[in-house]
């Protein structure tokens, strides 16, 4: 057997832009010479923001100049309102000015807001760079700094403006989880969970019985993130341009964008995981209802999530939501919403779930008008 | 045989990307239906520039109204200020504002420098959507608007920041070339000549013999166009992302660019096509004076050039240049010059253009210093 602390290895299967994702403790300090080892002669720029920089920078440029490789820090604002034209620019400058070229590399150290804007300018600056992402956050190393999807905000809506650009190495360190704040943690183990709620129904069973060991690190932390991994980029490899099967894992993703709009994205109230767990919670009790899958299902993952610390309900949200047609304005703005049919991830049970269209407005309404008093 | 004044169309062939390129007469007016046709229900914004939309704007709407097809305007400022992140940012407002999906269509109606820019906000909207170029400047049509670069300037370099995204219909209508100032037709033609010297020495010297027929238009102005569409798209198909072939495309490009930057991009001094103009005659007499080539080509291809009343010399550019050491290192900061080694475009002969790598500086340095002079 494998030794259970060892660094994984997740292959992205996509042609010749196929990529490995390395997942292990301690990875920061390796950085310098997995980048040096795959590209020897490279450059860098690495993105970052205050939070990550505090704890993580020093470490990345050492581990980069010991290896040789030359890095441009740039250091940004923390926090989603950084996912903007204004900071795409600098970025895209930042990079300029250290005179980096088509071969070089743009790397991310960050969560989900640093990865999806340095890579949107890895992938505009000379019109696509070499981009490697060190994801920081639970949510980037499962989700976010997987599958090429990069991009900023728009005044219409999130993510509204990016590129498909995918990375070419991706190294998650798992220690460095352990400077997240502990709601962010929570967060991502939300898409952790997703995962299993998809179509590993004894992922999601591991993780009810593991799940301290995922939060507290080591062994089953990597292996939590492993598998994760390799469940999106399974999915990833099958669908890279998001026109079919990707859309599964957009699971709780439609209640939980509404949410989110609801409360403003306002984070103090409601992040991003948090809204997916609710909003998973939701995708099972409205199959439920909608005679698709057992209530045993939809009260077995509100039981796990509630347990590690997540919100399950809309009456968990503090400050309250706004009426049911405005809730329900969000659910059809959901950019995954074609041309008016609403389409919904609904499940058979846990680890069956499926693309549903033609999801009748009218009873996404009721259920929500139900639900939320509950 | 076919009729010598009906649409001609040039397939640009890159797999599931694959598109037409449609040239003829008339084409603004049949718009509207060659799109519904292709996309039943598509909804467009059409993006151009302020001397474009005085004389073809309607014309396009009217079009696109006829077949049904939504149309939402915006109108420019002229000139290459405007390929810049502030315009691009409202271009890709305009185009979130008007609601269109990512099956809709952003249509460029204009020159190079609106194809660029509303073909990069299309990269980029929604991570992609549909694309259609409408070129109305003989650049556009021959060169621009066919491979899919788009991008925008930096205040680090010209063209640094964009994507690759193939437009999806390109409709070349060779009449709205009558209302493009003669001045940009001659800086077209050149682009034009350049397909001939790359690689077609028969197509130049049918140029040679029907230039006059192509600048006042009619049959020869299609096929001159079709032709170098043609040439265009098999280089384009044999190398999209420009890592090797696609190199032959800057054969006077980099002495060009370099004239270019040497005149502060100042087009009251010296446009692209100009400077390209020159950058070809000074290829082919470097290539004579490596012994690589006949002189006598150089002397054809300057006298034909000139003939159509393109600038030929260093000397033609008024306002002077700067020491041959400035020139110099604008050859050198050319972007096509990799890591330090001088790449050129040279010749065996009117066309017989070839990569050459690793020329020797000191030889250009020597060539220029006795060429500006003569
Ligand atoms: N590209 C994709 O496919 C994809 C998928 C899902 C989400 N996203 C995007 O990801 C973003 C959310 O990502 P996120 O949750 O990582 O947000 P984030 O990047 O804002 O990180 C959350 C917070 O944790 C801090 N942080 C991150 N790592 C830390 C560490 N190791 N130690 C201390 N603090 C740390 C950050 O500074 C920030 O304050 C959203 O913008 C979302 O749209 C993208
Ligand atoms: N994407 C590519 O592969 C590629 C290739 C070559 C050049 N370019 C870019 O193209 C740009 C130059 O293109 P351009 O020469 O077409 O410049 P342009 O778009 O500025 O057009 C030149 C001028 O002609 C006007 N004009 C255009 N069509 C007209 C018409 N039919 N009637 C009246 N006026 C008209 C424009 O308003 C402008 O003033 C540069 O930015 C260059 O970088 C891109
Ligand atoms: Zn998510
Ligand atoms: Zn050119």
């Amino acid at each position: 057997m494998t030794d259970p602390t060892s660094p994984r290895t997740v292959r992205v299967d996509l042609g010749e832009r196929s990529y490995d994702i390395v997942i292990g403790s301690g990875l920061i300090a390796r950085a310098g010479a997995e980048i040096a080892a795959r590209r020897p002669g490279i450059r860098c720029a690495v993105i970052t923001d205050r939070n990550v920089a505090a704890a993580h920078l020093d470490s990345l440029v050492a581990s980069l100049a010991d290896a040789g490789v030359e890095a441009a820090p740039l250091v940004l604002e923390p926090g989603e309102k950084t996912k903007r034209f204004d900071e795409l620019v600098r970025v895209c400058d930042h990079v300029l000015g250290a005179r980096l070229e088509r071969g070089d590399a743009v790397v991310a150290l960050g969560g989900g807001v640093i990865g999806d804007l340095a890579g949107f300018a890895a992938g505009i600056v000379r019109r696509g760079m070499r981009f490697v992402q060190v994801p920081t956050s639970l949510l980037a190393q499962v989700d976010s700094s997987v599958g090429g999807k990069t991009g900023i905000n728009s005044g219409h809506g999130k993510n509204l403006i990016g590129v498909f650009h995918q990375p070419e190495l991706v190294l998650a360190d798992t220690d460095v989880l352990d400077t997240l704040p502990i709601r962010e943690f929570r967060a991502g183990y939300a898409e952790v969970a997703k995962y299993g709620l998809i179509d590993r129904p004894g992922f999601f069973a591991w993780l009810e019985a593991n799940w301290r060991e995922v939060f507290s690190g080591g062994p089953a932390r990597i292996e939590a993130i492993a598998t994760a991994c390799q469940a999106k980029a399974e999915v990833v490899a099958a669908d890279e341009r998001e026109s079919g099967a990707r859309a599964l894992l957009n699971l709780g993703h439609t209640f939980g964008h509404a949410l989110e709009a609801a409360t403003n994205y306002d984070s103090a109230r409601l992040v991003h995981g948090e809204g997916v767990a609710i909003g998973m919670v939701l995708a099972h009790e409205f199959s439920a209802r909608m005679n698709l899958a057992s209530p045993d299902d939809a009260a077995r993952v509100a039981h796990h999530l509630r347990e590690v610390g997540l919100p399950t309900r809309m009456s968990d949200i503090e400050g309250g939501l706004p009426p049911t047609d405005i809730l329900m304005t969000h659910v059809a703005q959901d950019k995954k919403v074609r041309r008016g049919a609403l389409t919904f991830i609904l499940t058979r049970g846990i680890g069956q779930s499926f693309i549903a269209d033609d999801v009748p407005g009218d009873e996404v309404f009721r259920f929500l008008e139900d639900k939320r008093a509950s």
